[in-house]
């Protein structure tokens, strides 16, 4: 995963690199920039004889200055570790259970300086193993790791469905899957990283400001592996998505464009064809390890110990010990490990993965998987960690749940009765996703409609920060939001709009834009993760060019192209405070507004014109001031009353330009 | 409202008086036992010119010291009030907008003593007015009022529909709504204060610890006043309901049967006939005063300025300030004026109307009719002065809501980040209601059915206090659970035994016990507040005797009975550690637990026999132990497994007697 021709380094090159390095403190691709060795260390002579060990190379400059090596060799526990390294030593040796790891604890003092060293295993009698090791220099100050937050946009993508760039590496030979079937929902479909670059510009087009794929790690399972969840390595991208190199170039043009990478990734569990379920390091190392020793071949077995879902046990006060252990302990589902965080081992792992991840990737966020599965305060850890490490960073964390209790619990800094502090920036809205589709689709009463939405934004007195919550009209796991509005365009547009103005992080899953469904088989995986049509040669229709959409697809990618590159600049949207009116005769009319601009943002049921009258507005202070309409660019004199002519939402703005 | 004819007393009456007040501080029946007075005010004859002055008396030894009166006589603005009397001051007086008005502010210092006194008002050249007033002692020490609490179960009545103890008083000719008629859900029936001294021998053999009429006050309205909550003298009882006698004679043997009586009450509005809206003291006495005396005679001009009912304003950061206002300002409807707690002379009017009635009726508790409709910095004043009173008084808020979060931000203590402390131990819990009843009438799946309600309890993790909110399977302004629940038996024997069992208070409205319906027109008021059989005479059925009665509600009533009565010593549920173990095959567990008891709840919607595995409640430590069916008396030993016969609840408790 790192080169290994690179450990002589002309001077007069060193020197360019510096100052490369330090007028490119936010440079893209940080990739082998830093081998800043000493004479001394040109000594070296590149060895690799260890199998597996992992994080795979390390950086100097972090604030914790330890580091644990997990080591994987056949019968490694017999042998001792040796470093010699200015300002890098072994603090302890742990052994585990089995006798092919070493768990070697690090300490690298604050001035150590980048290079490579060798680690020698050594035992009486036998030849010794020797692995390089390289500690790099960081490419850019912890603070310029700047996390997705409400001035972004989100694209989230299935990359086995959004575009295939290689069909070269659709199958892999040594993988287990090597089906590639576009026609059935749950194979391969091709779609990979190379497939995302090329369509950058699209994205970046569309007005999206960072990307999240979904997880891009080997999933080297035996069947539906195109989702990615069920990790096999969490070092490897999967080889049927690309290379190491594909998603730092990915990574690296995001960069060039302002845009950020979001790396979806899963602590809870591993695919159940991860290579350490072959030889467990600790006898607890997952969940149920022993019964899954025991109950391997059988299917069933497994079953047994899935966990039971039941979240709330994570904050309910009277949960039954039994039924918290069963949540959190239980497998996802069988054919995902329930990994055991209490483990220490298990926990630094995880935590040195994630930040592996950040600095290798140069990311600019992190999504996290079933956030209420793992043990939760390793969560907390965890996040916590990270966020120490990378200040402005930021983590948003999946927890589906319509129930704005556990979402402003997982909030970081939220004032926990039990104390505990997730230091999770970003929990998910399912809760203003379910309401927002209530409110649209029901009729407008008392008591439903638009009210519920009201009422939902009302909840965010309870936040500690609403607009670090992200919200979407949809994502990979539901029905398509133009499914869940019963194909009404007018519907969604009135729900994208209104999630695009909220104060939230947004997030819109590829192919809304065009109004992709699930209709044949609502809620269908398979379906939900249709292929982005246009990502295939010889596609009929091509989304990124416009080519064969119809006039309501090209209508609504128009809407939200316009949208979209509307909010990246509106700094009301972004930051500025938000004041809404209870909805009355079927209009609800919501303001956002700053220094520099009032976005005005009505959603309007009425089939016929009505006209609404400002007086009720007075407060905003709009009065007499012309607005421009974001998406039809018509001006209006905001006074007395304004014309709505149809059904659907009207965004405007003071800002003229 | 007090006696005149006791401003003499025999010294050795007085002394016997001053040993029983001694011996007697939780003494039931305060009334007028206080009089002791020093020989220079036995002088004093008693006057009463001024036609109102209210409080009507005060007491000493309050923490307040302060205490301000509200006289209305005609142009008693042009006169100046005397006060001669050890202790006594008068700190100032305030002129109202009507001359009609004068707020006297006293100081009362401590060590002052009971007794009576003249206010004199003068005026140049004209002859003085003169009102006795008097201040009691305190029949028992603050701490002594002690509030319901999850020890209680308490019963709710509508006076006007439970018995008919005094038909004379059926129709009262100095009232205006002079119409009695049984046949019409909106008239009055006739049923009083007298009618449920006479039953409360039943009350309290059915196992109910206090008592909450809805209010008794003065509803000298038109129409509609058989509800109570349009109150036009804050300082009487209705004369259709009986005498501030017959008040204190319910308070006083309902103490005797260590029962406590909670006090309905109604600070955001009054009824549109109340005597000050004839002659307002301040322009700003009511909100939309100006509005009204305008549009007094215009009906549709009231209704204009009702409020929007958009409760959520209190809490919601975004809500416009047009909103709030409209909603705290608006009028509850048109026939019920707001009252406006922001003018000071109003809100301690308030105040002291509410400790008044506390001290006079020896309360057990206030409940606050529409809590989040007045200010509500004044209420958390005002239940925050009551409070510092009677430290271990209670007080239940209505808030109309099965949203949690809203519940929270109106509990005492609750950590709101607008710093509000609403100094309301109890409010109400309609979302559990709500989740209740949808969770016993769904069908059981994996998101429905029990697992609603278990969700529910689960949200008591945010709750300062859990077992301070009330719970109640429905009440005067709902729909009857019986019908609810579509009239099924068993249901309702499920919802009515959880609701017991709950670490919570629970409330239980009248004829509940009995299967009291509203299936012709669910949810007509009317028709909810049916007459009580056997509160009339010649009523064919009567449910105090079971005559009459059908077996199915004779079963309820007996079923209710057991369940209340066991209630009534179980230290486990009223304070006991809650554990339950998330629904599985349609059974939902529930135990509670302390050091003398544990209770086991099973819900459970198995039609046919089902054997429970107990293996899983193993945490519980039940292994072995011999229970006992609190309905059946029967006794089982709990092991392995445990026969459910069939469809319904089962609670077993570990106490055998």
């Amino acid at each position: 995963m790192h080169s290994k021709n690179k450990n002589i380094i002309n001077p007069i090159v060193l020197i360019g690199l510096l100052f490369v390095f330090t007028i490119n403190l936010a440079c893209k691709n940080q990739n082998d920039m830093s081998q800043v060795e000493t004479d001394d260390r040109l000594t070296i002579v590149e060895q690799n004889d260890i199998q597996r060990i992992e994080p795979p190379n390390w950086w100097i400059g972090f604030k914790n200055l330890s580091l644990q090596l997990l080591v994987h060799h056949p019968q490694i526990s017999k042998r001792t570790p040796y470093i010699s390294y200015q300002g890098v030593s072994i603090e302890k040796v742990h052994h585990a259970d089995s006798p092919n790891y070493l768990f070697i604890d690090l300490s690298i003092s604050k001035g150590t300086k980048a290079g490579r060293f060798n680690i020698v295993f050594k035992k009486e009698g036998e030849d010794d193993l020797t692995q390089t090791y390289e500690l790099k220099s960081r490419i850019k100050p912890a603070e310029d790791y700047l996390g997705f937050n409400s001035t972004d946009a989100i694209y989230l993508i299935t990359p086995d469905r959004f575009a295939n760039g290689d069909p070269e590496n659709d199958i892999v030979e040594n993988l287990k899957e090597k089906k590639i079937d576009r026609n059935d929902g749950y194979a391969r479909h091709g779609g990979d990283i190379k497939g995302i670059i090329n369509n950058l510009d699209y994205i970046q087009d569309m007005g999206f400001t960072a990307l999240w794929p979904c997880p891009l790690l080997t999933n080297d399972m035996p069947q539906g592996s195109y989702h990615g969840y069920a990790i096999t390595d969490y070092y490897q991208i999967d080889p049927r998505f690309g290379t190491m190199e594909d998603y730092l170039e990915m990574s690296s043009k995001l960069s060039e464009k302002g845009m950020k990478l979001i790396m979806d990734q899963v602590a809870n569990h591993c695919g159940v064809e991860h290579w350490w379920m072959k030889d467990f390091p600790f006898k607890d190392w997952i969940n149920h390890q022993e019964h899954y020793e025991n109950n391997n071949e059988n299917w069933e077995g497994v079953k047994a110990i899935t966990t039971n879902h039941r979240r709330t046990t994570n904050q309910d006060i009277y949960a039954s010990k039994i039924d918290k252990k069963n949540m959190n302990e239980g497998w996802f589902v069988s054919a995902m490990p329930d990994l055991n965080q209490r483990n220490p081992f298990m926990a630094n792992y995880t935590i040195q993965n994630s930040i592996w991840w950040i600095e290798t990737a140069n990311l600019g966020g992190i999504r996290q998987d079933t956030y209420p599965y793992p043990d939760k305060d390793f969560m907390s850890r965890w996040a916590g960690e990270i966020m120490n490490e990378y200040p402005n960073f930021n983590i948003v964390g999946e927890e589906w749940t319509s129930n704005p209790l556990l979402i402003a619990y997982w909030q970081k800094d939220n004032a926990n009765k039990d104390g505990y502090n997730s230091n999770l920036k970003s929990p998910m809205d399912f809760a203003m996703q379910e309401k927002i589709v209530k409110g649209i689709n029901d009729e407008e009463t008392w008591a439903t409609g638009f009210i519920e939405i009201y009422r939902a934004l009302a909840n965010d007195f309870i936040y500690v920060s609403p607009s670090d919550i992200m919200v979407f009209p949809d994502n990979h796991d539901m029905s398509r939001i133009f499914t869940q509005l019963h194909g009404n365009v007018v519907n969604t547009k009135m729900a994208l709009s209104y999630i695009l103005t909220l104060p939230r992080i947004p997030q819109i899953y590829y192919g809304t834009e065009i109004l992709m469904h699930d209709f044949d088989k609502p809620g269908d995986h398979g379906l939900i993760r249709t292929d982005f049509p246009g990502g295939w040669d010889g596609d009929e229709v091509n989304a990124f060019t416009g080519k064969g959409l119809n006039d309501e697809q090209k209508d609504m990618q128009s809407y939200l192209k316009k949208l979209l590159n509307y909010r990246k600049t509106s700094s009301a949207i972004h930051e500025g405070q938000t004041i809404h009116f209870a909805p009355e005769n079927g209009i609800y009319v919501l303001f956002r507004t700053d220094n520099n601009e009032t976005v005005v943002h009505i959603l309007n049921k009425n089939e016929s014109p009505v006209e609404l009258n400002l007086k009720r507005f007075e407060e905003i202070g709009l009065n007499g001031k012309t607005l421009t309409n974001i998406i039809t660019d018509a001006s209006v004199v905001w006074q007395d009353k304004f014309l709505l002519e149809d059904r659907g939402s009207v965004i405007l703005t003071t800002k003229s330009d």
